[in-house]
């Protein structure tokens, strides 16, 4: 008789179906299609199954089974991911492990200022629980309503508050973890200090999912803000703008939560797709930012502060106009400025995107040599440059020109990810900030990384994944 | 004839003598002896040599020709190390790689906030170079002027403003580090946001050298504090010290800085040995905390919050007494009473020492079951407890019973630290908070750490250092 795992995937599914209860198995095309593409649909695989394990114990006993047959696991959570992190090959033998079922709050210590979260809780999720207790959970995302923390500690997830809080890494101090022999690594501790020796959590956070599989995570929680804010600035430069966050951070610490910027075409572009909006400023920009401050202490700190610090630097003609928010509908107006200009993207059409981080005292020089080159190479060009400046990320994208044919402008994808990556790395930047390599810069990176870094990477991963199973073909 | 390695010690340093210079190599007994034995002389070692290459590239060339011929490596900063991770052993094989003259800061950046630092420069260089440029390094350790930042990195160093700053790992971005196979990998990124595949760099910081040698680092910079208070208040109970905690947290928010903790006993001890040290309040108390509050904002700011926070806390019950500093000499004085705790031990005689983090919200719980269990077990035992509270950080020292005999006492030591280091496991603690685990706790940790943690940092060190040449006999 064959061993046991020797009886293909007929006798693997039966395996886990016992194990797991018929239900956590989705095997149907129109049951598994959602799980199968990507948040942006751009990644469209074939798995064999959807496992939907409802605990720690059976996400173990499901990669045990899967280990013995030698059959690939791609974890998903929230599936909101712009990488394709998270999305099988189209082979139909590898299995998508969603985490959506462990969505459990297990513990909230706000003496510890703690909270144990399973990977399937929703973010947002995650964050009211830190408010009920008086706390604040500080990640956020556009994507909060529906994205995991599974997926957030995989991708080590940025967004908004970064500048003040750190990335999702900075955020945890324990995990629990599948190892892909099937072992639970208990890794749940919820220490400040703790130097015992190697940091094994730092290896998965960011791994996306391909050394194991984080089923909880211990995540730190800070005093809740209660005063806050909003400003935006009108500026000559991106220049000043990285002038102006210096002069900010200089006057206000910690408080400065957000720095975020965007150029007058993605200002125009906004007011174009969102009626609604309107122009923060009688004259156009350069470029905008948009500040927020947070403090502990009760409302009537910040705003003065904030009104001091614009007062001075628009004396020292660093900036060219600001305002700040009077109201809270205010401020989320002002927000929308910002958090619109993805999707009024998407309405105008095809762009190339990328999420690329680049030493800020960088970021003017990088801004004018990159759009001198692109300039160059496709006349008309439109430049969409947004981000989290005060954590030199830009999102840097490439919109066609007006009228240009699609088609066209979509051949040359891989020449202006050169320019723009060959630019970046000049300025000893990242080509993923914070979205991962996923599926998508799998190849590139090999080009931006040195030999050397990516043989370390593949020792580590033979060393924790000898057989390979964990999320094939996914960052290496 | 036989291969160059195969020739012998004698073989090799005259291959390292050619590499790095005559006068790089210290080869008699006199010269090495302060190299090969540590700070608290509790580890005493006989290297075949000392090496001191001058920057990067004589690094890897001695790594690779130790390599070659499969001999030891300890590598050395400071040699301020608490747990004897710097010291070789007795066997006369292994050569300690001094890092000291790799003491240039490379580049500082005040627009990234960030500085370049060799492994060889000495903390203080470090914090002296941060205020030339206005800005604000904040690591802060007892031995800031010899310890160095290789050492600080490899044990993750932490002190005294890691409540609000995070320690070592979380203040650097990038790393230089010469592998075991004498390569030099380059990962001095300025970065706050990189996603692109495993984060290396937390695997070396921590690591205690096992791994490779850090030979630069890239390290955040903060705006410079211009505003400071500090004072002292009086409790009734530890209790009492993690509630002042949070709701000193809830009114100050980051700009609390440091919050230690240090009991009657302590102070006691203190000023019998430091007859210049005064007793903060006129009545004993069961424990005191010393608090610091910065802002980035002129003087004026955190003085007056102090004082209502301390103020709220002495209506509520919370302290028995305050007092904020009025001078800058009356704050030396106050930190005076913690700062010299440790000196104050040594003076009166034998301690068992321990450095444990436990959960802040079982901190109380733990010294309560922690002091009962050790007064069972040697009546008229002493306990020196303090440190970083706002950590959950305690340096839970065990002094002899006045008058008990030396040996009498120092041969409990095992049964002392296993109560100690039970109960710290039952609180989910940690058995080295700060100070790694070097030689001093290497077996000890197979106790408090699971199995399957210990195998994935054995098979990390396997895929790294596959020949055990980095730092043997420490950490695993």
């Amino acid at each position: 008789m064959a061993p046991e795992s020797d009886d293909g995937p007929r006798g693997l599914l039966a395996r886990l179906k016992a194990a797991l209860g018929e239900s956590a198995l989705l095997l149907s095309e129109a049951d598994m299609a959602p799980y199968a593409m990507d948040h942006r649909r751009r990644y469209r695989g074939r798995p064999l199954a959807v496992l939907r394990p409802a605990d720690t114990a059976q996400v173990a006993a499901a990669v045990k089974l899967c280990a013995e047959a030698g059959i690939g696991i791609v974890p998903q959570s929230g599936n909101t991911g712009l990488s394709g992190g998270a999305t099988p090959d189209a082979g139909g033998s590898q299995v998508i492990l969603s985490l959506s079922r462990l969505n459990r709050i297990r513990a909230v210590d706000p003496v510890n200022n703690t909270l144990t979260a399973e990977a399937g809780c929703v973010l947002a999720a995650v964050q009211r629980a830190a408010e009920s207790a008086d706390r604040y959970f500080p990640l956020s995302l556009a994507s909060e309503g529906s994205c995991e923390i599974g997926g957030n500690l995989s991708t080590n997830a940025g967004g908004t508050a970064v500048l003040r809080y750190g990335n999702m890494r900075e955020l945890a101090l324990g995990l629990e973890v599948v190892l892909p022999s099937g072992e639970i690594w208990d890794g749940l501790r919820g220490l400040r200090k703790d130097n015992t020796g190697y940091d094994l959590k730092h290896l998965f956070i960011g791994a996306e999912g391909t050394l194991g599989i984080i089923t909880a995570a211990v995540l730190k929680l800070f005093p809740s803000p209660r005063s806050s804010a909003t400003a935006i600035a009108a500026l000559a430069s991106p220049r000043d703008a990285v002038k102006l966050l210096g002069a900010l951070q200089s006057a206000c610490g910690e408080r400065l939560t957000a720095f975020e910027l965007f150029t007058e075409a993605c200002l125009q572009l906004v007011l174009k797709h969102y009626p609604a909006c309107r122009r923060p400023f009688a004259q156009p920009a350069s470029c905008f930012v948009l500040i927020e401050l947070t403090d502990v202490q009760e409302q009537g700190t910040v705003g003065p502060l904030a009104e001091r610090a614009l007062g001075t630097a628009l004396e020292k003609g660093l900036i060219t106009d600001a305002a700040t928010a009077a109201s809270l509908a205010q401020a989320r107006e002002f927000w929308a400025l910002r958090e619109n200009i993805s999707e009024a993207q998407a309405a105008e059409g095809l762009n190339i995107k990328h999420d690329v981080a680049v030493p800020i005292s960088a970021i003017d020089d990088f801004i004018a040599t990159t759009g001198e080159e692109l300039a160059r190479a496709i006349p008309g060009v439109r430049l969409i440059v947004f981000g989290h400046l005060g954590d030199g990320n830009l999102h840097y994208n490439v919109q066609q020109p007006e009228g240009q044919d699609r088609q066209a402008f979509l051949s040359r994808e891989a020449e202006v990810n050169k320019i723009v990556y060959d630019q970046v790395a000049r300025f000893g930047g990242s080509i993923s900030a914070e979205h991962g390599l996923g599926q998508l810069k799998k190849e590139t990176i090999k080009t931006y990384k040195s030999v050397l870094e990516l043989e370390m990477m593949r020792k580590i991963k033979a060393a924790l994944d000898p057989q390979g199973i964990m999320n094939p073909g996914k960052v290496l």
